[in-house]
């Protein structure tokens, strides 16, 4: 069951070029290194020329090269979403290939990613009455045989330990996949009676899979994640666990990362529900971003993980997993980015602010630096992500398109003319050119610290506006197998009444390669006919084709 | 010269009997469980009355028991240090064991401890210009053999993965015990120019030693730490780097922690030096607990991290490297603890004030707790970490002893003639009895918080200021090889003029086994006579027996 806590499926909601073209692009096999994907910085771009002159001689031309003043390439969006998105995390330096093939460094600008996210997070967790513990990363290998589901679906990516300080050990160890299994171990240590319940734990650890066709966040062989874990009296405790967990994502989502993700529940055909009650929730958007599930008693049977309840009978407990990875910022990177690179939600950016000073003269050069950097300052103190690029290796242009590259959502130019008027000029990231460009803000503090953050702000929201929009466009109300199809052979996803069997749902994936990606927690009012049999139902369902 | 970044070396420091003792007991082994060690909590303590049972039957008593009030038993320190330390990890729930030997579970009490290390060094690092980000574990067999003393460090004790995905691997993989190697191997990607340096990351891990003799925190089989990793374009760039980075390992291990370390040089012997420059730098308490070293140029050497310096000559970079581990962790509990058990350090402690309700009547029990919760709210407004435990399955008495042996700083107590005063009873952990507790201070929200916070600061300083005592009266001046032989024949730390051979560093840890633990940073004025030669001596070396 605790495929539960597998993060697979991508599917097409942002990008359903990508999911066509995945299978046959090359890049896509992290461990077919894009040529012009290795890790290279700003600083070693303009020290490196080898590696630069490679990148540009060999790719066409992308727009931000003809603008003249960058020599990174990024492929169009439009043009190949997988190169693309590939082209954004080498140039905005987030992640390298590991030696390993499948592994992926996080470089400092993506990892600051994953810093936001856990801190957002793990503040909730705590909130809501979770403590953070540790539990060792190997396992038994006996222990992943003990519940039949487990084994079925983590045996064909197990990595394994079988030497130990030299010598071959008598059973193999597994590099934890997930930790379901020696969680449980210790939870039935610690776990007596109804007092010690309920019991609700996370933990911020690494985890393996081996996994045959990788990609930078979105599934690599060792990826960070957290892991909830915690176990109840009742099943309606955890059923109720499981939604709070599920309701802190959703949160997350919408208000740090702005990506409308759908909640909603898996169909029973999706979860590989067994004999034993199973209710899986997810979250969507255009990866299955985060997952939170009631596991019922599988585990707690499988392990004996019991408690002597009010009346002094044995029980076993109710337990549920809910996880979030670092394919989250996988997900940030395709929601918003551009043909310009990244962009980036101000809740998320590790820098919210770009100071790019201007200066022609050698004797504006003070002036103008002297300016800058009380501007950072001011905006440092007003609890803001600054960051001043003072360098003079660099022209402003360059500079421009750099910081936008990197998906800073506020750039704040300042010149000779605006030190001399006391103001400055602030661009958006989420509005190209001079629609996005503002003159003559005033440097007086409160002035500029008030219209950066409502800028921010604004920002913030128009980002999760936009991808709100993209989501509904991509979205196709249907009425019958017919329209469903359709809609799926366009890229989008399908969303209609659904009460017919596990059969048809099977079907339904042999014949287009859709599957139910969720019941939506919201649904429309009103009876509704399933559109496969006619017959009554309760629920719309939402169809895509998973990755 | 990765064994830079082993943290070996238990020494004697604070308990010279648990050096003795340590190989004869059987507890040391953290594969043979001891039969009271098995975690249970105090609420599993109450309802499973045969583990109860089991731990009060087996032992004799302790002060804590004699107590009457609680059915917990630790080890008096004095009797047996190291049984002390193991019954103090499971009584306070700090870690338990896993299940594939010498791995650890560390509980939530004892990573909240981890915790609060984390949150401090994560701000410092920053401050001091390293950013976060994150390498595979996995680390290609080759590598590790690049670097000569390297492979003779770690072969030993390496996890290797053999197997991934169901099929052998073509090369082994080795789950790393620490990254130089692969950090090498990236950093020779990203550094081309000096343009690019310094570079300057770090990173929070797992890592893995395959250590026969484990014991919780102290030496496990996988452990949690931070690396840091820098690229210098000169050595005595690296070597700044270096002796700052020890700084704030020094001033968080007084300052935060309350633990007086030592910092100073390792001697050439300790820090297997090579032909290469390498100069090690470590921090000493009960246990070598930070490292910070100057790894010169043997890393890049052995990777090819070279870089173009403003000449336009090829260079290889100079490094470093510096961890702290949940070892830590281990050297708070040695430092401060007592037979009550563990006593924290308020700026490390995860509660750092209970609240204890008393009340007899059953009318007395609502004005009494309406008061607790408001003490509790006034404190948690100031920013502390305040734990209310109103729960009625337990005595007043027991609480005080279980929180005690928690090693919450202090504790509050509100009966029914404090509310009726508008007062509370406040007591330190670290003053036991009568003369710890304070009578009469106002529940008057802004004096109180005034008085608790002081009463903090107080008893952190205190804290200190034992541990140094404690220290000092442990080390003996020596100032002949005579004197050093006795110095450690009673298990205290010699502290003498050296200059004599590495020869003559041998052979007094082959009579002795005792080794130069450092160099001190902070020399006594005056000319010296070398201990051993009796020739002049630039500085005085601190010999101990390591673990």
């Amino acid at each position: 069951m605790v495929s539960s806590l597998r993060l697979p499926a991508l599917t097409s909601l942002i990008s359903p070029s990508f999911t066509r073209r995945s299978t046959v692009s090359l890049r896509r096999r992290l461990h077919l290194r894009p040529p012009l994907a290795a890790g290279f910085s700003a600083q070693s771009a303009a020290s490196s020329p080898t590696v630069t002159e490679d990148r540009v001689d060999s790719k066409k031309s992308g727009r931000v090269q003809d603008r003249g003043s960058t020599d990174r390439v990024i492929t169009p969006r439009s043009q190949d979403f997988n190169a693309w998105y590939l082209d954004v995390i080498a140039n905005a330096e987030l992640a390298d290939y590991g030696p390993v093939r499948g592994t992926m460094v996080i470089r400092p600008y993506g990892y600051a990613m994953w810093e936001a996210i856990q801190d957002y997070l793990n503040v909730k967790f705590k909130e809501t009455g979770h403590s953070n513990m540790y539990f060792p990363q190997f396992i038994p290998y006996s222990f992943i045989e003990k519940e039949a589901s487990h084994v079925e679906g983590f045996s064909p990516e197990l990595a394994l330990v079988t030497i130990g300080g030299g010598k071959e050990l008598e059973e193999k160890l597994v590099v934890r996949p997930t930790s379901e299994t020696i969680v449980n171990h210790m939870f039935t240590q610690w776990i007596h009676s109804y007092r010690d319940l309920p019991l609700m734990i996370n933990q911020w650890a690494n985890v393996t899979r081996w996994e045959m066709r990788t990609k930078p966040f979105v599934r690599t062989l060792e990826f960070l994640w957290q892991e909830g874990h915690t176990a109840h009296a009742t099943l309606e405790e955890a059923e109720k666990e499981a939604l709070q967990m599920i309701d802190v994502y959703t949160k997350f989502a919408y208000e740090q990362a702005a990506i409308p993700v759908i909640a909603g529940r898996k169909s029973k055909v999706e979860t590989f529900a067994g004999a034993a009650p199973y209710i899986g929730y997810m979250v969507i958007a255009s990866l299955q971003a985060g997952t939170s599930h009631n596991l019922g008693q599988n585990f707690s049977r499988a392990f004996g993980t019991q408690f002597t309840d009010e009346n002094g009978l044995r029980q076993h407990v109710w337990q549920t997993s809910w996880a979030i990875s670092t394919r989250f910022v996988g997900g940030i990177i395709m929601t918003h980015g551009d043909d310009a690179g990244l962009m980036l939600p101000p809740r998320i950016a590790p820098i919210q602010v770009v100071i790019v000073p201007i200066w022609k003269k050698v004797d504006e050069k003070t002036g103008v630096l002297d300016a800058a950097s009380s501007v950072a300052e001011t905006l440092k103190n007003a609890g803001l992500k600054v960051k001043l690029d003072d360098t003079d290796q660099r022209t402003p242009g360059w500079k421009f398109n750099f910081w936008e590259m990197k998906g800073v959502p506020l750039r704040i130019e300042i010149g000779p003319r605006d030190v001399s008027s006391g103001s400055v000029v602030i661009s958006r990231r989420d509005i190209p050119g001079k629609q996005g460009k503002v003159f003559g803000i005033s440097m007086e503090p409160s002035i500029l610290e008030a219209y950066v953050k409502d800028r921010l702000d604004e920002i913030q929201s128009s980002l999760l506006q936009r991808a709100i929009s993209f989501r509904d466009s991509n979205i196709v109300d249907v009425s019958s197998y017919e329209e469903l199809k359709e809609a799926i052979s366009l890229g989008k996803w399908a969303r209609g009444p659904w009460s017919a069997s596990d059969a048809d749902e099977l079907r339904i994936k042999e014949e287009t390669g859709a599957t139910i990606r969720c019941f939506p927690f919201e649904q429309p009012q009103g009876t509704k006919a399933c559109l496969m049999t006619g017959k009554p139902a309760d629920e719309v369902a939402i169809f895509a084709k998973s990755y």
